[in-house]
């Protein structure tokens, strides 16, 4: 599959457009921003790392059930995926306090979250992705009453397979985020499932393995990378 | 009924205790804060109509069958009502955009909202009243499932209510806050309905009669909350 035009730049990807109008190819950058995009940098080999535990993580979720818009890896940095009409809704499961959740309720980090907590963003860069609720995607017809039952009842779904799936692989899954799309009619879990939208700390010592190194100036940001694509993936890139 | 020692003093009020303890003093004061309490002062008399319209408020409320903290206005300033062990979750009713709705999401001010937006903040003032959802309640156990539910459904049915009370009066019931407590086994609904807490603009006009009048140095502080007395009690104070 070829790529053609490029039909959106974002911060972490480029979508392209493909001769087939329902498949559009999402290509993963090293670039990283944080902190609503005043802390800009490169993470190296993320695009190659994302891309790989994406494909690992969509391939299991569509084993257990769960419809993504995964094709398949073209390669090293691209992905053939289903064009999507994206929801404007981020779909966020917190099974650990970390995060923006600390700051804005005053909980303590590391605190388990029991039954893990629920929240919606607005997809929106200008505003800073503000939380929102069911009432707001209600009244300003951000997705449909329905569409937010099954991204709620899809999502909790995902929560505990990929619970499972990084526990078994040493890694506390912290919080998410998901991002869902229509296809034809149906609503596919999109975007990827990578240390840039997941917090991952090591299960035994607690040590963080996610993009928060990068966040916070933490170091080792890309041997953590390629930590976690180890061990979701299995050896060396 | 006699007030013994102080039990509380907030922003607007203060509680005392009386000889039962199951009632307890809610007294008025004039004393007008804005903007996490940074924006200091006083609006002569507020505490007086504030207890004549509350009062006015939850007689009618309590008529069409809601039940409230209410049980009889003592004098200018001082409404006695039944001890609440307060749910500390604000209950928000949106029927147009105005206020941090507008920052938050970027809707223009005065936009209609249908269905009414409902919105739930934690009463925390270090935290700045973070909103959060239904999830961050039941996990952090700030109610219970069924007090959830019932904060909804009566907070709806508020907000039809007095939607049609101001409106008989002339005003357009922007928006507003409830607060609700436990008292024996019961949910009341607590606090005061005023325009400290309530959006209220003329119907015609679409002037502010409520304290954005003081939060935005609008003027005719004073002014505006004797017009919505005059409007909600009959004539003069």
């Amino acid at each position: 599959m070829k790529r053609l035009e490029k039909l959106y730049e974002g911060k972490a990807k480029i979508i392209y457009a493909t001769e087939d109008p329902d498949l559009v190819i999402q290509y993963f950058k090293d670039d990283a921003t944080a902190n609503d995009g005043i802390k800009k940098g490169t993470i190296v080999d993320k695009g190659v790392i994302n891309n790989q535990v994406s494909t690992r993580i969509f391939q299991y979720l569509e084993e257990k059930g769960v419809a993504t818009h995964y094709v398949e890896q073209l390669n090293d940095r691209e992905m053939l995926v289903k064009s999507l009409e994206i929801i404007p809704v981020e779909v966020v499961f917190r099974n650990v306090a970390a995060g923006s959740l600390c700051k804005r309720l005053g909980i303590e980090e590391a605190k388990h979250l029991d039954p893990p907590i629920q929240e919606f963003f607005l997809k929106d860069d200008p505003l800073h992705d503000p939380m929102i609720n069911e009432s707001h995607i209600k009244t300003f017809e951000w997705a449909t009453e329905k569409e937010v039952a099954f991204l709620k009842a899809s999502g909790s779904k995902v929560n505990q397979l990929l619970e499972e799936f990084f526990k078994a692989r040493g890694i506390r899954l912290v919080d998410f985020k998901l991002e869902y799309g229509r296809h034809k009619g149906e609503v596919l879990l999109g975007d990827e499932i990578s240390p840039d939208g997941c917090r991952l700390w090591d299960l035994e010592t607690g040590e963080k393995m996610d993009k928060d190194r990068f966040r916070f100036n933490l170091g080792s940001v890309e041997e953590k990378y390629q930590e976690v694509y180890k061990l979701v993936c299995g050896e060396g890139v």
